[in-house]
């Protein structure tokens, strides 16, 4: 195991099946980043199912956390399947499901209450799911709340804006993730949502938090896909937190509510634990601050140079080629 | 004229005729934000239009700069005719005719290059005016440049994106302003010019700055209107800034490049120019910035408080409650 010093600590870099068993001794459970870690766009990774299935075969509790929003863990289930990939829905955490749980365990959102969400339908499954009330979304801007008929701005006349309905009182939270069909009114009415002065006294109060919180699944600035980048969630809800200067509460990596959920599902010993990932502000962090061992792959953004820099956030535990590398240990 | 001290610097406080007598003898030019300053919404304040005219009737130079880059110079022209105020198209100076002017004598911009636009007509306006190319805007998004045929994303199926002719290569500049029908389209459109590797060489080279310049109108976070606030054109860009980690050149108040416009139109002594608006962050620093003295008048945003705060940005020369009040001056 090679010991390489950086600015902010050092690393063990793994390359033969030596470090490879020492790695798989070590620990327990294996959380895995999908995008750059497993797969990329629909190519999964050489090696990479070859090793998953020998840590299930070493009894090791396998699972993937993924800041990936725009859809719900079953459709994600169906991504896992198409490229091979074994997984149940128990194992797979994503930030939209997080989202959804923080609001239920963390916020104790009130039944009658209602989230406005700027987000894809996986983010509503997830809603659906832990049976919280949500419109917006994919559901339309309209008073009909028929897509088609999308409430319309002409100019800077805002007065379709202020028609009676378009704004629901028993809204108290605005919940934003990536939305490849964000525009200026679902922006507009989170910024009147957020900084209304009128909210009922019993929204105000509310539980927990007054007024109407504000809540993002992740804060990825683009959203990696076949065909490159794209804006990503952080870019979706940017105007949002400009126009209402409030800094939302974000859920994803490396956020801790995400791993917070895991710890509600999972009882593990953290210095068992392995964070896997190819980001280093996000998955390397996100493990780093949440008091877990971390592996670096150079598989996906972050290359080993990204650490050696004097300005790097925060320093892996290990750091490896790839995920495949470690098919060299016994089937 | 009573002397306040603030933890940045003194200003005087204007309140009776000798008062602004002096002010209006000190200057020869006077430069008038116009929402907060002489209207609000569609009310033009109390004593204002008798104001302008006395200091039309003094022969001093009246011009008017606004941020709203909604619209054209000749629209607001209707909005100044339709609430009864005096003023010609050369007097008035708008953040989309300085960014227009911005581009073609500041950047050369090419004429066989196009700019991308995320704004509105009054942008398109100003851009037509001096002979600058442009797409995207109120044109729409589809090939067909028609706004009811908008491309469209579903889910996270980005390859309408990549359909050919979706790209011009021939843009060289992304210019953003407050834009109603903003979306994600538009927004992916403009990361990509403002992100693309493979620029042609000579758009890469390019007679001023290489690869596809970022220019904003103004970077107001909330747009006001009859209704209130909603979010403005900073709101509208800052998914396009997150998205691309790029920071645009902003045209608009408190930047100079808006002031430059103005001397570039007007030869004035900046010592005989004076800045009066509403906000101390945006028309209070501009003018100071510029090298101008500054009036702040209380009938808008900025309150007296802010100045005495210990954080406050910048302090104004004079301070009054409303431009209305200099109607005490003789006619």
């Amino acid at each position: 195991m090679k010991e390489v010093k950086a600015p902010k600590g050092t690393y063990r870099f793994l390359e033969d099946k030596g470090d490879f068993q020492q790695l798989v001794d070590r620990y327990d459970n294996f959380l895995f980043d999908c995008d750059g870690v497993l797969w990329f766009g629909t190519d999964v990774f050489p090696g990479v199912i070859s090793v998953l299935q020998k840590l299930r075969k070493l009894n090791k509790q396998v699972l993937f956390v993924t800041n990936n929003a725009s859809k719900s863990r079953r459709d994600l289930l169906d991504r896992f399947e198409s490229m091979g990939v074994q997984a149940a829905e128990r194992e797979v955490f994503s930030s939209a499901y997080a989202s959804a749980l923080y609001l239920k365990e963390v916020l104790q959102f009130p039944k009658d209450r209602k989230v406005f969400v700027v987000g894809m339908s996986g983010l509503e499954h997830e809603l659906d799911a832990v049976g919280i009330q949500h419109i917006g979304g994919t559901v339309g801007d309209s008073l009909t709340q028929d897509p088609e008929q999308n409430l319309k701005i002409t100019g800077t006349d805002f007065s379709p804006l202020l028609e009676p309905g378009v704004f629901d009182d028993s809204v108290a939270a605005v919940m934003c993730g990536i939305d490849t069909d964000m525009n200026y009114v679902k922006m507009a009415k989170a910024f009147r949502y957020l900084t209304r002065q009128n909210a009922t006294e019993e929204v105000k109060s509310g539980e927990k938090g007054g007024g109407c919180h504000f809540l993002c699944t992740n804060q990825d600035s683009t959203f990696p896909s076949k065909s490159g980048s794209w804006p990503g969630a952080g870019s979706v809800w940017a105007g949002i937190q400009e126009s209402t200067g409030r800094k939302p509460t974000v859920i994803g990596k490396p956020n801790q509510p995400m791993l917070d959920t895991v710890f509600a599902g999972y009882s593990f010993d953290r210095s068992r634990t392995l964070m896997v990932g190819d980001r280093l502000n996000t998955d390397i962090a996100f493990g780093a601050h949440g008091g877990l061992d971390t592996l670096l792959v150079l598989s996906g953004i972050s290359q080993e140079a990204e650490i050696l820099q004097e300005g790097a956030a925060v320093v892996p535990t290990y750091v490896t080629k790839s995920l495949g590398e470690l098919d060299v240990l016994d089937p």
